[in-house]
């Protein structure tokens, strides 16, 4: 997809396709919307981020409330949005065995407890042994270093899937 | 449900039950959570209310694109979120004839080729007679003035839906 086809899209069409670039989160795609025509793809990724980051705290928060949980009982239903599935069975969060899934499930309560909000890792630049690791690590983090860390994981996952939608045309980061 | 429940809820729990009362923005029943606990029903609005104001046009803008047509393709085909279903039947959407139905698709179209958003009205205030006379009105305004009234319209859905939510204990508007 090139950034003409991406300019030429009224909005229902835009938030279609990039309605989930931000987990759950429409609405910043149809805002995003309001600043085209999109001069390139590195341009149309700047205008999400810079959405997110102008958001008070308390929507910063939010965004990271829309997200599942890592290898929880949403992975297991098959409920997760299709971006999320596939990024966590990528990471072979599918196959853990009981013990790891307990283990997580306990870690993840422990840190959406202290934090307010969910454990948000860019999945696949992880995997199974890595996503544990990671989460105890910065359960034992201040609050605001650790909302940047997690914000920083959200702009991951959206550059991940911005270079899905737009093919080779887009620098994978 | 009383006040206390409320202030009870985890945030997953939260955004279950409120994350439709700004359509398809559960963005931002996440990020109200933040400013539990809540005095009161009227209390809880008004946090929902700050956070729309507070976005910049941009976002106020996405808010609307969030909304579906009103008697539009999603109707038909029950595509709509469980909220809107019932709003847009209760008005008696769903009984348009032929003629009526490719009335309102045109103003709709020229709606949202005008303004860059869909029309949005609180259907549940609304009725079939007064749709398009009131859409075919407002598709005269200014872009500004149209804005004000359309994120208006969205408080007036929200305030509903938050009624319905929390039952006697809330004042009808």
């Amino acid at each position: 997809m090139d950034i003409e086809k991406v300019n030429s899209m009224d909005f229902r069409e835009f938030v279609d396709v990039f309605g989930n670039v931000i987990e759950r989160c429409p609405l910043i795609a149809a805002a995003v919307w309001s600043q085209r025509p999109f001069s390139n793809l590195e341009d149309l990724e700047k205008h999400f981020f810079a959405f997110i980051d102008a958001l008070p705290l308390s929507g910063r928060e939010g965004i990271l409330r829309c997200h599942p949980d890592l290898a929880g009982p949403e992975l297991q239903r098959g409920t997760l949005t299709p971006e999320s599935q596939r990024e966590q069975s990528g990471a072979g969060l599918m196959n853990l065995g009981a013990a790891e899934r307990l283990r997580l499930a306990e870690l993840n309560a422990r840190y959406q407890a202290r934090f307010g909000f969910p454990f948000v890792l860019a999945a696949r630049l992880s995997d199974r042994e890595a996503v544990p690791r990671e989460l105890a690590r910065r359960l034992r983090c201040l609050r605001a270093q650790e909302l940047s860390t997690a914000m920083d994981e959200v702009k991951k996952i959206g550059r991940l899937r911005l270079a899905d939608l737009l093919g080779s045309d887009f620098p994978k980061p």
